[in-house]
């Protein structure tokens, strides 16, 4: 069929359950893989290039976004994080779907730079869900808590701006739920006219 | 949830099996009705008012026209047929999804009355399938196959103003493309935003 892969980019509050629904869904879903990002952070022991992320230099990092190569980037505690765009073409152009987990501001900056990517905002059932779900991890002080709180709350207006909202009220259906949206997004129109082309040249 | 139903618009040339795949998607989706038509037409044997079709007088339907009731109507040989719009609403309101089976036209109608209706063009594998389908009926003389192969050929170019096409290429795959476009229809964020609210509003 030749049809491209579908870019899926996922974003919502940390606590949500996001990791946990991208799991289900790579397991159920074929021919659906996980972007891989890049930082200028050093490796960790026993991290690989090009598994956990793309270890760049900062100076080719920088040459990156000035050539236009970066779908996003951010910069944290003095390290650039991003997406390089060759990697996720080339997954799209062999007809593979690609997620890309990131937050709202680079959400954004990846729907300026690919239009047709289908945007996920992945809610909690609830706030009162979310506190005790970042409770429950144990090992955060209450400060950082409360700071992912207030976060969640800025950016879960954000929302409206993507094009489908999934609460993630039970893991296995969020992950349906994304399954379904990866399946029918493969069927928008705009990404079958070249074989409706050829239907119709045949006629 | 209180979530409105979905509207499901469904077209494709006659012989590219809406019916079949529509039935596959009825038995396996729950929650989905298909949409009832009104017609002026006297009723046959057998058929009963509500089930095949609502059956109105002239004066009756044409009323209903005036008063913006149908979301959709046309006439062929002599008689209305149309979409009384209560009907479907219910349904939504209940949280009932709704699949409208209608050709072109109707379907642009529809489009026009309820903007978020969604909108599927179910395309045949290839024209040489369809010619084989059409003769397969076994009982059209050759002159109806060749106007519906005109037909056809008119219809399908417009697919490109529908949401999604779905090709036809098996009834199951094709029947599980429909069931993905009504659960990700549900998904939509302009659908989830009264719940995003009360999240945000408990925040």
């Amino acid at each position: 069929m030749n049809q491209k892969g579908l870019l899926l980019v996922v974003s919502g509050p940390s606590g949500c359950g996001k990791g946990t629904v991208l799991s289900r869904v790579f397991a159920k879903q074929p021919n659906t893989y996980y972007s891989v990002s890049a930082t200028t952070r050093p490796p960790r022991p026993g991290e690989e290039n090009g598994v956990q992320y793309y270890f760049l230099t900062r100076e080719a990092f920088e040459e990156r976004i000035a050539s236009g190569q970066m779908l996003e980037y951010a910069q944290y505690a003095g390290n650039y994080y991003g997406t390089p765009a060759q990697a996720v073409d080339a997954q799209l152009a062999q007809g593979k779907n690609v997620v890309l987990e990131i937050e709202v501001q680079g959400a954004k900056q990846v729907k300026l730079r690919r239009p047709d990517a289908v945007m996920v905002f992945i809610m909690p059932p609830s706030m009162k869900e979310l506190r005790h779900r970042l409770q429950e991890r144990g090992t955060e002080a209450q400060e950082v808590i409360q700071r992912r709180m207030d976060t969640a709350r800025l950016e879960m207006p954000q929302a409206k701006d993507y094009d489908y909202i999934v609460f993630n009220d039970t893991v296995e259906e969020a992950a349906e739920d994304i399954c379904a949206i990866l399946r029918a997004g493969r069927c928008l129109a705009q990404k079958n006219l070249a074989r409706l082309d050829r239907a119709i040249q045949e006629a």
